[in-house]
């Protein structure tokens, strides 16, 4: 039984308001799996770099119990590489470089070892080559999660809806919620997208928290209320890898399990916006994840006996 | 005992894409007054209409238990009008049409017999005549809750901020905290704002719910998903209302309060918004109050054991 996170691992440049950083490492099956690592040890990755990507970085994620297998080092070429640059209030961003390298024709080969894959996290990539990798898992596993973002609904949307079509949870934000709905309305956006095929479906608010919405329930998450946001590139995928990975913990997929993820995801996500790039959630104690996810008890909790 | 509630007394036109409304009756005490009679029998106004305010409206009032002893009525002159069109996103509005009229030179005079007054709520209004008010009891009430909003952080601010010094509660909403304070982050805003002198302070974040900040702690209620808004008017004054009318009820202040005060009061603001003006505020049963508020537990309750 394992955990599969499928995904970016590439290089980024970031600035923000606090600052600029080199090359770092990032990627979406970076941060999930980090995320996943503290509650799972059975999570393994399938992605692709160049030979430019540093071996210690590598062998981070193998400290972090993560299965590199999958991890496709393609000599002679480049990883993939994203800039961006934050705005002032951190929640928007234009993107100043993007070099796709290796991504450009990303073929996700499954090991044979991951095919016990239980748990399935399909980080924001091609919806093509997320559906690719479903359709080769030899049985279908137990929870696919998807992660997504407008740039597909822009320029993919046929092959993004039959990718979501295959899914049990997608995550999205809320404007693309929007955008992929044609529903102001987050609720009735929510109710037009379950129709698509996914049983869930998780709205993230950023600073305000996310919803869940499952048939006719919905659960509300908050976000924590931070003095400061120092970099917010990954907390979303971050989120997702917790989220997931809290789930193959737990082993039980219902809706109660699901508001717990949230929360436990939540909390990730909440000190990886804390410093720049992996910094803070590669080196996280289990006493700082639960300190924290008792932060959001706290927050969120109130007693009404009606 | 009781709990005095100032503030407009008034009329308004609205637009929204739902509709227009005639000239309908509004105004922050005649929400916050209904919303705080849902809990609270002994609910007083002080306010001030023109001889144009209808007598049913304020036999109104009195059918929902609310005094109108402190109910000034002008002869020859006219009731507040205010006149807007709120955008699609329904956040944001154009003011048309703002005629003062009896509120140009209202002078709030507090009935002998509202000297008990144990809880005062001071709506919207110009920060002078919210502080003659407080002036005006013979015994400084238990709980002095006040709203306020932008358009005084603009033309008063002086008068504002000596006003906010006397206070326990204020609730203002995230633009209007990030103004009021010159910080971006909430969390910073908060703990500024709360050095000037009130002890809790509630940022309504409209459709994204409400944060709660008193010394270390902060508590974080969801506003309920709703499939439409029909009329966002007056749901900050609903929210207040209902939040100190609940605190009336239970008699004793603390964080734990609060925070039930808080679902209270967003579980009748989340009514006020599902009908134009106040038709869905003045005619609810206390078992749509409870199944509301049970919506907001089910909405928010989640069971972590660390």
């Amino acid at each position: 039984m394992s955990l599969l996170v499928i995904g970016t691992v590439a290089f980024d440049t970031i600035e923000t308001p606090f600052g600029k950083t080199d090359k770092i490492v990032g990627g979406a099956a970076t941060y999930a799996s980090l995320a996943a690592s503290y509650f799972y040890n059975q999570v393994k990755i399938v992605a692709v770099v160049g030979d430019d990507f540093p071996k210690e970085e590598i062998a981070d994620f193998e400290q972090h119990n993560i299965n590199t297998e999958g991890l496709q080092v393609k000599p002679g070429e480049k990883s993939f590489f994203w800039s961006g640059r934050y705005h002032n209030d951190m929640n928007s961003r234009d993107t100043l470089i993007t070099e796709l390298n290796v991504l450009a024709d990303f073929d996700p080969i499954i090991p044979e070892s991951y095919q016990d894959c239980e748990y399935l996290m399909l980080g924001n990539l091609t919806p093509q080559v997320q559906q690719t990798v479903i359709k080769r898992m030899h049985k279908r596993p137990k929870l696919i999660v998807m992660d997504t973002m407008n740039f597909w609904m822009d320029i993919a949307l046929d092959d993004l809806l039959e990718t979501i079509k295959l899914v049990d949870v997608l995550t999205i934000n809320d404007a693309e919620a929007r955008q992929l709905s044609g529903e102001y309305s987050l609720v009735k956006a929510a109710h037009k997208i379950l129709t698509i095929g996914p049983k869930y479906l998780i709205i993230k608010k950023g600073e305000h928290g996310a919803l869940l919405f499952h048939e006719d329930k919905v659960f509300s998450a908050p976000a924590l209320p931070l003095a400061e946001v120092f970099d917010p590139t990954g907390a979303g995928d971050t989120f997702a890898g917790g989220f997931i990975g809290y789930l193959a913990k737990v082993g039980t997929i219902n809706f109660n399990n699901m508001k717990n993820a949230i929360i436990f995801g939540s909390a990730l996500a909440s000190f990886c916006v804390e410093k720049f790039g992996t910094e803070k959630i590669k080196n996280l104690t289990a006493e700082e994840v639960s300190g924290r996810v008792q932060e959001f008890v706290n927050l969120a909790q109130f007693e009404i006996v009606l």
